[in-house]
């Protein structure tokens, strides 16, 4: 978009002449660099930006053992700094650049993933692990409803994905699978890391998985949103038993009423499952033990429980009141793996079917999108 | 999210040791840095950045007069480089910093426009031209349907805003603006960085605006949806006069009866009104003149035409049809100034009655979004 060289009168002591250093990476008045970046091609990919003045330009990438490990980057031709390397396995990763210390996303790359407050560029590296990634021939809707919760004194945003079809259906009902987030998530993290729009287009559309409608909350309870609509946070500590509670008692009570209010949800136990990563596993687990009648479906992901009377007589409710699926997954290296383990015992131990399923890999969104591919198509069937 | 130090075998050999740059802006772990930025404090705002080891660190805002013109951060204990600046007058503006040379995000500060392919961080100085960009007590709902569009080969995305009450009222029908977005924008310009979800919000709860729906389409007509979600574009010049036919073609003779059949919207001329800045100002006088029987209210915004014989022949139509609202909108520094005037003269000799609302400033979006909150109360009554 062209601008004019507007003057704001009384500002023009603000600004400074042009120095000795000029403006490199950013596109002032749309044109484009001729820099590519990132570039795959065949077994390798290469990172690529143009920085006339930094002294050291690292890249730290997800698939790269570990926080704190980069690489570095080669001053070019052009001052374009580039490295190359060997293809990382299909899946999708995230990455930065860094410019003398400071953290910079990929000018060249507009697939930014957001990961609570930290903007990250994506590569997608194509294969088996990303086959539902990409947008399927028929797409569901995704919309941002807001719902009153007198629980937690705020009006507060969802995430709702209705599958193709929902509209030219108008008479149609459909089950609903509450998808939960981790500590540091909000309810766009299953949409922009998780894929789970387009993870659920494809396994609709390949017949895979039923049509479903899918609530993504915000599970923090301080949020009226993400952080990123500027509505101020209140300032509790949602981390708290109390608090965690108050919004697991808010989702069953005030979430799950609003939707089947406001969309063609099936309001049975039956067409009800919850499933959620981490702090949302926690929150899985306490939804489905505090309220043992509200969903068939229950599905922590990258969490477990300490077994002990609590937890023994919350299964016990459950396995009272019936289930179709305990899906309980985690990955071998995850931190989490020992508490994942205690609770498969527990299930165990108190005569709960259920599948415990050990990915390879640690509490990363590669392992919550593969949960995700394999516990829907096994919903409302 | 805490994460394991996962071993990815065989990528050992990319990661560089940690070297003698530590990293200084990104947030391992989760761990906050204490500096905070922006900070506004009475008649000034100070930026705030930790940047270990560069040399020159400098910040542009859309206050300053014009693109290129930066002014320095100094280094400061702990090397946080700060600027303090006095407080531009109340509206949204965006900023960012140079590293170096390169372009950098604030990392303390969530709050990020996309505009095309940048990333720009915000700075909202509260005053009357910010009344009514924060959240209302009751807010409408924004969806991302797509629809089939024959004439451009492709499944596309929509923005749509509903209002408050729209779920909550089965039988209520409501009045549609299709408001459209500009060159190097998509459907989510007028989300973002127009703010129009919070702008409706806000209008309809005082009372100033009836409730309506409103429809952002992308006027990319090569693009099946934002570039974010990396859906391949269809390489065509959608500048050229082919493909903005195009586009309008689908706009009226797609877009509308999808929404018109997948909402409860009024399937009445004198319920449509449509707005554009822009390109889509240019897309708004298009589609009025070809199609004079759709749309009762018309507002180009930041746009003008040339007059000639066709133009005419348009405007005569327009009147001959008849309509409720022809509202015209420029900023007085605007480079299109010019042909916006062009356009109200030719209404002026073609006997169309019009409102010519001329602002201070340019092509910006502090005017587009004034321009909403003016035009927006005069319609559908």
């Amino acid at each position: 978009m062209k601008r004019l060289l507007t003057i704001a009168a009384g500002l023009c002591m603000l600004a400074g002449s042009l120095q000795a250093q000029e403006l490199t990476n950013f596109n002032f008045g749309g044109r484009r660099k001729p820099v590519v970046s990132p570039e795959i091609a065949n077994d390798s990919v290469t990172f690529r930006l143009k920085a006339d003045y930094a002294t050291i330009v690292k890249l730290y990438g997800s698939w790269m053992p570990g926080y704190g490990m980069t690489v570095d980057l080669t001053r070019g031709a052009d001052n374009v700094w580039s490295v190359k390397l060997p293809l990382p396995a299909p899946e999708i990763y995230t990455y930065n650049f860094f410019v003398d210390g400071v953290a910079v996303n990929d000018p060249q790359n507009v697939m930014v993933q957001r990961d609570g407050t930290r903007f990250l560029n994506m590569l997608i590296v194509d294969g088996d692990r990303t086959a539902n990634v990409h947008e399927a021939a028929h797409r569901g809707t995704v919309s941002h409803p807001w719902y009153d919760s007198k629980i937690l004194g705020l009006n507060r945003r969802l995430s709702v994905y209705t599958p193709y079809g929902y509209e030219a259906n108008p008479k149609a009902k459909y089950p609903v699978l509450y998808l939960l987030h981790g500590a540091g998530g909000d309810e766009e993290a299953w949409i922009s890391m998780g894929r789970a729009a387009e993870i659920l287009d494809n396994l609709i559309e390949k017949g895979l998985a039923k049509p479903m409608i899918v609530v993504m909350p915000n599970g923090n309870p301080g949020q009226s949103a993400a952080r990123t609509l500027g509505i101020p946070e209140k300032q509790i500590d949602y981390r708290s038993p109390e608090f965690a509670n108050a919004y697991v008692k808010s989702l069953v009570e005030e979430i799950v009423p609003f939707i089947e209010k406001n969309y063609r949800a099936i309001p049975k136990k039956s067409a009800r499952a919850i499933a959620g990563l981490s702090m949302g596993g926690g929150h899985t687990i306490a939804a489905s033990g505090l309220y043992p009648d509200e969903f068939d479906y229950i599905c922590p992901l990258s969490m477990g429980a300490q077994r002990n009377d609590e937890l023994d007589a919350r299964l016990q409710g459950i396995k009272k009141a019936g289930y179709k699926l305990y899906f309980l997954a985690c990955g071998s290296s995850d931190f989490l793996y020992g508490s994942a383990k205690e609770l498969d015992a527990a299930l165990t131990a108190n005569g709960l079917e259920h599948t415990f399923y050990v990915s390879d890999g640690g509490h990363t969104w590669p392992n919550w999108r593969l949960y995700l591919n394999n516990f829907a198509p096994l919903l409302f069937k």
